[in-house]
């Protein structure tokens, strides 16, 4: 059993037709793994809907406690990708013991050319077989979560 | 380096709009790594563009010995689900040493509802992490070779 | 108020995931008028869901009699490209006064790349503009029913 | 032969990864057009590509210009759904004896699940079959310019 919680980030990000312009409303999870025919046993929880960029550290402590307390030892994350790196800091800190793999996306679900689907899929992979410690998954590669960071200039996660 | 051999299946299936049919053209497999920004170093080769149900035995002798020559040491297959358990044996035979993961669709990438996109980005994640041996990856799950089967049914795979 | 009789053909041709063929289930109509955001009065009926190279004379006579005995005066016929021809010219024989529009798609809705929303709205825009006659709408145009024929080689309407 | 003049809105909205917010490329008309398969003739041109919040007095001055000047009579403008009818205005108030059909989206086609590819098909049939006037074509509806307004709160245009 996979425990997943959501976050938000551009993953869930919507567009609001009568704003005209991007919102958070419910997730995607449930309707994406259903189109990838996972088969994966999972439980689903929403902590938050939000930007990455907005994440207080009160945020970041719910993440943390949410992931100490779950009985699954295995743990996927969506998260927006901009403070992705400082989550899995907050992680590697206060959690020990569980395999911890952060995703998300550089293009949101609702639009149909999304990164979400193929992310999804392998942060689920990488959460079943690696041991003990927090990642980071995107572009179907994982990263140990001190030896990474997000380009700003090109949005792509490069070793450090 | 992870070497992906393409072999056909639902996968690549596409619609032919003269003749009103399914058919195989190109790959999509370049497409939907593309699609899915993976930053995975990939060497795509295409073995066969088939439906798996017709796959012969010298169809199946040619990825072994494709597996087999490689330089790399893990490899991705797509392949149509009805006879990817035989390939996955004939694999298990033929080839040691190698992390081998057999992974395909049950609904054609080129249907937007494709579960491809999700299985490709598990695929790729599970050649990186799982140790030799030759596994069947579909629905986010993974299984070694000799310990599952499809259901014809449900289309499911499940362990036996 | 537009009527919409559905009759099967590309536009409505899924993937069955089981058999790994095309198949017809239920038409993707309302899903389609839902995603336009249409919002013409319309009321639809599937007379049959079939390949229209599989239509017999009594098929085309219940497509015939039900244009004839409805209420509305606009009607659109989703119908397979094949024998839309035909079918109109059954149309133009048995029925006086009303506008007909058939229209259909070269690529299954339930593929990502349907030229049938396309379709879709075309033919609903010609039934509440043309006159009294019996049209063929593909590819943004419209025909009268005497003047065009499939090109069977490369899927296109074309005038004669 | 239909003139297309784009100037932006929402059917051309795209999604930056880098900034992750929305903005506006090229335009993605050429794209609907082969993805409907269209085959009606026509010339594309790009006034400006902006938000319709955003347009002055001087940039309506413009589409108009180029409606008046252009050989065609009739003319396709993709436009913004906000302001829209003022737009409509000024080109009945500047421009006689052609038929001009403005059209948008609630939903950017970039986004999977559009609106757009449908107006489109609405709007350059609308466009081929109503007499010389100004029209606004959402929903599979047409509106004389005068006759019709945005419901900010729904997001539908409705008689007036």
């Amino acid at each position: 059993m996979i425990r997943i919680f959501v976050t938000g980030g551009t993953f869930d990000k919507t567009y609001d037709e009568i704003r005209g312009g991007l919102s958070f409303g419910d997730t995607h999870l449930p309707e994406m793994l259903r189109l990838g025919r996972s088969r994966v046993e999972v439980s689903v929880r929403t902590l938050m809907m939000i930007d990455s960029l907005e994440m207080t550290e009160a945020d970041r402590e719910l993440v943390v406690r949410n992931c100490q307390q779950c009985d699954e030892s295995r743990i996927v994350v969506t998260h927006g990708t901009d403070t992705m790196v400082e989550t899995a800091a907050a992680l590697a800190r206060g959690v020990a013991g569980k395999t911890i793999v952060l995703t998300g996306a550089m293009i949101p679900y609702a639009f149909g050319s999304s990164d979400g689907l193929f992310n999804l899929g392998s942060a689920l992979s990488f959460a079943q077989t690696l041991p003990p410690g927090v990642y980071i998954a995107m572009n179907g590669q994982h990263f140990a979560w001190d030896t990474v960071r997000k380009n700003r200039q090109t949005g792509v996660f490069e070793p450090i």
